[in-house]
């Protein structure tokens, strides 16, 4: 029989993983719990109609779904197999589809709940998500994300509290980070004012490059892209920005003295930034004018996060929306949220080897086995041990003391007891401490104080 | 647009009942811990090959099959659609499914990763699992399970500290509970001194009736599903069997003298129980002869939980199984698991109100908008209090005060900040005491002392 294995792009994780993974999603949870979110879960499984069409037509390609159970030919004839394409047959065969994100279970959550709930709703979620993705290094088709969103209020001291959350947990990471900020209503603004409102993505695009292949080459490609050369000129102001973020906000003010939603773009920035500044963030905080992920939903404040020490893409993004559960038929709805990204955090704390000791640590307090009967007082001594809050093992087998010894390693035991007849006599414990090696004699008070935290 | 639902058999969770759960699942998670388990997580998807032939013909059924990506329809002509009976379409349409509990992935792990890990291995799992089966009151298609295992040893020192772990989580919880033992040894020892080795499971349903149809209909039963009189009459002695654990125990010891499967049993069951006793359970522990759960994989201690205070089925289980890994071509690993019912423990604490309340609170503080200004300031004082663990929202919008204060009600805010210009000005707080209603004029630091655990 071969070796069994597990879907590709799915992944195991052992003890040590999880207790690594346990330390950032209970960091994050804790940080969004101080803030006063809450959180829901919905299911793995939501009804396909909730999900098909939410992602374009490539997400819908990428979504799993289920198999009717029971009979699931009948919905198909054999004529109709033969002649339909695959993307008409599957909705016929399958009811159900594994969620792709956060963000739709989300919106259908609060439809769904909306007598229930009282606005504004502050919600977090920390779930596995699904994707039919081809898998490669740092993708894979099993992940989880970690989404904290607000709907219900338009305030934007929710983008301001927001960025203070991103703050507070790469500061408890160690991990040193930038946090960078743009507006939707920018962006729009500069596409209107050189006179193409439908290019906002290849001039953003094309901006982003800037620092990577040099001025002449943006301005190829945003002629490329269809551009005039009047328009490209009045760009000119973007190619040469600098300065502080106020700096930055005034170029672009003059650049947009004409655009309603340009100004409003700046205006909410310039609100942020100061609220910000006066609460002393660990981190900075840049105003980035190339910064335009989610353009097709999000429509004011945008924002991402780069680790400074590692190279490595956006670990955590967000921005807010204006119509989230527009699609389940109950617009006007504003929202704004962020995603932390667990798998990308999980390796910049390894790179940075910045995970606390206790974090990975396992268990504290390993009793030998010497046999039956020392073996039945040792449980009543770890009993002891656990009440005062230590990890404790009596190993179960009264095996070879080597065997015992090369299990206490392996587990990473910090302390390891042995307990013969002579101690079972004097009331005593052998404690060896593991990391120094040295031993001594004490009761089990005495150890108890030793190793309880 | 109709209301969006969600797959029949399935739940969104709210965020009280996910503070419950929490609750539940991290008072499991620390007691596993303390013992030394270490937590793993295997992927949502397994191998439809590893999943089918596992559970039984209906379990087959009852799995939930992910349809392959991309051109499922190549797998399957037109004419085999025809003539294929659904059963042997569906292996050809869906290379993975859902996982349908924690054991099977559980001995897949162990299997796959034999290499990497120190036996014996302890470890705990608490995930979701799905099954197809058709919804019922107390019956989901997605819940989630809490295992822990110890594979890689015979020791009954295991049996022993699983017992010890269940009575510390009830105790925890603080509901008082039977924990149930028994042997499938001695069942099988029984089963042989009467001459029907093969009606094993025939002979343990009858007797489990004894309380609720009496001895007479019992002996009825017993004889329509084939025993001769001669062998119900050596079931006598099991019939009048009572007393103590230990004169229970005596009773099946004289009538098995001659089996030595039984003995073995008996011998198990004591020394279990023996070393129990010296431990001090919080909770009774019972011999109970008619207690047989999974009698097709267990192979020695049988265990099961009933809560005292609430008529609900059994809220834990487990047993040892001899032979985890055999189905994946490594055999001869025995182990010993257990199981915690999330969803009845759930039950069980909402009916007899024993959720501590710090469990489910959520925000601690609210701070009150009245204006850009004022909420400027809060947000600055909110920024204190988090750092003093306190749970802390500033409402984001001003809005009136009696909105504002129904919002603090439904989110069970414990207080309510209020800071005006002269409380700016004096640079206190007027703080109200939710509960009480009380409300006095404070400094933050004094705000702090009061508030902060």
């Amino acid at each position: 029989m071969s070796k069994p294995s597990i879907p590709k792009g799915t992944r195991d994780f052992s003890p040590t993983e999880m207790a690594k993974r346990n330390y950032i999603f209970n960091t994050i949870r804790e940080v969004y719990a101080l803030y006063g979110f809450r959180q829901i879960e919905t299911p793995a499984m939501e009804q396909l109609s909730t999900l098909m069409g939410k992602y374009g037509e490539e997400g819908d390609k990428l979504l799993f779904k289920i198999l009717n159970s029971g009979d699931f030919k009948q919905a198909v004839s054999a004529e109709e197999w033969n002649e339909k394409p695959v993307t008409k047959l599957a909705p016929r065969l399958c009811e159900k589809g594994l969620r792709y994100d956060l963000t739709v279970p989300f919106a259908r959550y609060v439809v769904q709940h909306r007598e229930e709930l009282q606005m504004p709703f502050k919600r977090y979620q920390i779930q596995p998500v699904w994707r039919a993705d081809r898998p490669q290094k740092g993708r894979y088709r099993e992940f989880y994300q970690c989404d904290a969103d607000i709907v219900g209020s338009n305030s934007l001291l929710n983008e301001v509290e927001l960025m203070q959350i991103v703050d507070m947990v790469f500061h408890r990471f160690g991990i040193r980070v930038c946090i960078k900020i743009n507006n939707r209503k920018i962006l729009t603004g500069i596409a209107e004012y050189i006179g193409y409102p439908e290019k906002i993505i290849d001039i953003t695009t094309a901006i982003d490059k800037l620092d990577k292949i040099g001025i002449d080459n943006v301005r190829a490609e945003l002629s490329a892209s269809g551009l005039d050369d009047e328009a490209i000129e009045k760009l000119q102001p973007i190619f040469n920005i600098q300065g502080s973020n106020e700096e930055r906000l005034n170029t672009i003010r003059e650049m947009l003295s004409n655009s309603t939603t340009g100004l409003k773009g700046i205006e909410e920035c310039e609100y942020v930034l100061q609220q910000l500044a006066a609460s002393q963030l660990k981190n900075t905080i840049e105003f980035d004018l190339t910064l335009a992920r989610g353009l097709n939903y999000y429509t004011g404040c945008i924002f991402e996060v780069k680790a400074l020490d590692v190279a490595i893409g956006s670990i955590t993004g967000g921005g807010r929306y204006d119509n989230l559960t527009g699609i389940f038929g109950m617009p006007g709805l504003s929202g704004v949220g962020i995603s932390f990204g667990a798998d990308r955090i999980f390796d910049v704390l390894n790179q940075l080897d910045l995970y606390p000791r206790e974090t990975t640590s396992g268990v504290q307090l390993l009793f030998i086995n010497f046999g039956a009967n020392e073996a039945a007082h040792c449980l009543q001594l770890a009993q002891k041990a656990r009440e005062a809050s230590i990890r404790t093992e009596v190993y179960p087998d009264s095996v070879k003391m080597k065997k015992q010894m090369s299990y206490a390693n392996a587990i990473g035991a910090e302390y390891v007891a042995l307990v013969g007849e002579n101690e079972i006599q004097t009331g005593t414990v052998s404690l060896k401490n593991m990391l120094t090696g040295e031993q001594s004699s004490v009761t089990i008070d005495e150890l108890i104080h030793t190793i309880a935290p």
